[in-house]
């Protein structure tokens, strides 16, 4: 009978939670809509039931290893407190960890309970069980409404100095460029996440040049990053060059990761990451460009790179040193790499 | 009696050699020129008559640990090869550490021969005795006539992949920008080296517009960096202006840097380095910007980090997370760090 843990995936409006053996085996998966509005005690209830329920349904198969909480923020790892998250406004200097392991006190088998940001968790889920399996170096970037980022060393999240590592999103790309929220100008989430894609096409739009972009957005009530992902599939131009821009964009982000890193691989993921196809050429083309690492390790054909990734991947450790590649790769696991992840940090290491 | 073990720099015109303990003091230190034009067998044979005669007379005073070579270029850490080195023609895919070790074998005590990048080493050098002395998690920026880099995690060298990780001078700072040596656009390297300040000091005498410029680089046979340097010290605009821009970038790529590894300290090293009055300011005006872990953690008095960052760094692992500060601050062992630096990674991790 395996032993188990539980991850949690803590968004802005849903709240996650899923026990997973210590072999990576999905055992059960809930999904709750979290009232963050009824405030942060209700949340940690909720969330304490259904770690208490789980627990206690499969500690008959197994012994339970411990609970692991992705939560969107910034955490003192050394504290276990929330100390900055813009999706849970009210939480911040909150101590989310002692008021977990208070509640599940009554729990004697709980080995810990640990507190990691979402998006190291999600890179960890990738490194345990998705699209970087057995890779023991690997970092993902998230492209969503801006650009989150986490960073696997040896097999572990690599925190830094107070848990700010992998801030890919607001590595400057245009020193003198779109002003970003968080203060500073020409950052990467300006120019390749959705929120970007968005912005492009309203000044295209504006512009009053691209008459295909402005149709959709006065007929298409959701019109955003996907909306202008299916017009550039279809060949419209205008979209097209949105994309491209994205991925030279994601492609200069990337080949400086991998000029100070040197990674084995970086995995991509987030909602617009499915859009491969349309920024993919040119994301390959500014790496093979602008990252020497890359360029002399590129696999022979990046454009399957997400392909060769599953397969180089796994046995990249028993090739010799300069035979191994960069690779470049979309995320496997979805959400549900940050469920994982988390379920993966709560495991003591062996 | 302390045991001790011997640093080699293996530069393009300078061969250095020292004996150090265990502690890191120096026992000795030998200058000899290298004399690269007689092959890469006379070189080695120099050197290991050199690590020989130390070995030898110092052996009495303790054991002898092993010898670390530090060299420009990539280097393939598991066969100790040198795969690519612009400073040592005729050096690739040449069996170095065999050789060496062939030479000394009829040294019994050697532990072990270790080939290292003269970055990392420059890097561990200051993290062991110099300017991030007790600091586990750092890098070294040094500002010559390119910009090369190391970073040290957990107190060890962080290789990456293929032991190409630090290439911080070929990072994107402007992705239209001047072009470089390594046939991409916009590195750091064409706008914070020595290099750098010499081009765009060429520029402004070229546009007509800085007659003292002109006339310094007319009258002074070694115009370089220096002389443009004593010149923004003395207050000429133009060359001052050279320095702000220098300051700009140099701040745009920290920033970089730290929000991606979220480092505890970076150490600015280099012949550039010490031009620091002229343009630190405008480094840490960009990094208050920029990067949101140094604005969150910056030192109240950034123009004096480099004082206080040998305070703090020191103190680094007893203070709380949310305390800690990201500190940058100059180099201390100068063209030393690399000596001292091989010379640690010949000692086997206790």
């Amino acid at each position: 009978m395996p032993d188990f843990s539980i991850g949690v995936d803590l968004g802005g409006t849903n709240l996650r939670i899923a026990a997973v053996s210590g072999e990576g085996q999905l055992l059960e998966k809930v999904t709750l809509g979290t009232k963050v509005a009824l405030g942060r005690d209700h949340v940690i209830d909720e969330m304490c039931d259904a770690i208490q329920r789980l627990s206690e349904k499969y500690r008959a198969t197994g012994k339970f290893l411990g609970a692991g909480i992705g939560v969107p923020g910034i955490i003192d790892m050394q504290t276990g407190m929330l100390r900055k998250s813009a999706n849970l406004p009210g939480w911040a200097d909150y101590p989310v960890r002692a008021e977990i392991e208070r509640r599940l006190g009554l729990l004697k088998n709980v080995a810990r309970v640990v507190l990691e940001n979402d998006a190291n968790v999600a890179a960890l889920g990738e490194q345990w069980l998705g699209a970087a399996r057995g890779v023991l170096n690997m970092a993902v970037v998230t492209l969503g409404t801006g650009i989150g980022g986490g960073i696997v060393l040896g097999g572990k999240i690599w925190h830094g100095m107070n848990g700010m590592a992998g801030e890919f999103g607001h590595v400057t790309l245009e020193p003198e460029g779109h002003p970003c929220g968080c203060g500073n100008r020409g950052c990467a989430e300006q120019y390749a996440s959705a929120s970007a894609i968005v912005r492009m096409a309203r000044e295209s739009i504006a512009s009053g040049q691209a008459p295909s972009l402005a149709k959709a957005a006065s007929s298409d009530a959701e019109f955003g990053a996907e909306s202008i992902y299916n017009l550039a599939i279809q060949g419209d131009e205008h979209a097209r060059r949105i994309f491209r821009s994205f991925g030279r964009y994601l492609g200069i982000l990337l080949s400086d990761l991998i000029n100070v890193l040197n990674l084995d691989m970086f995995v991509i993921g987030g909602g617009v990451s499915s859009a491969w196809d349309a920024y993919a050429p040119n994301m390959f083309e500014e790496l093979r460009e602008r990252s020497l690492v890359y360029a002399a390790t590129a696999p022979t054909d990046p454009l399957r790179s997400d392909l060769l990734g599953k397969e180089e991947g796994a046995s990249a450790q028993t090739e010799s040193l300069t035979e191994r590649k960069t690779i470049i790769t979309c995320a496997l696991l979805g959400s549900d790499a940050g469920l994982f992840g988390a379920a993966r940090v709560a495991v003591p290491a062996s």
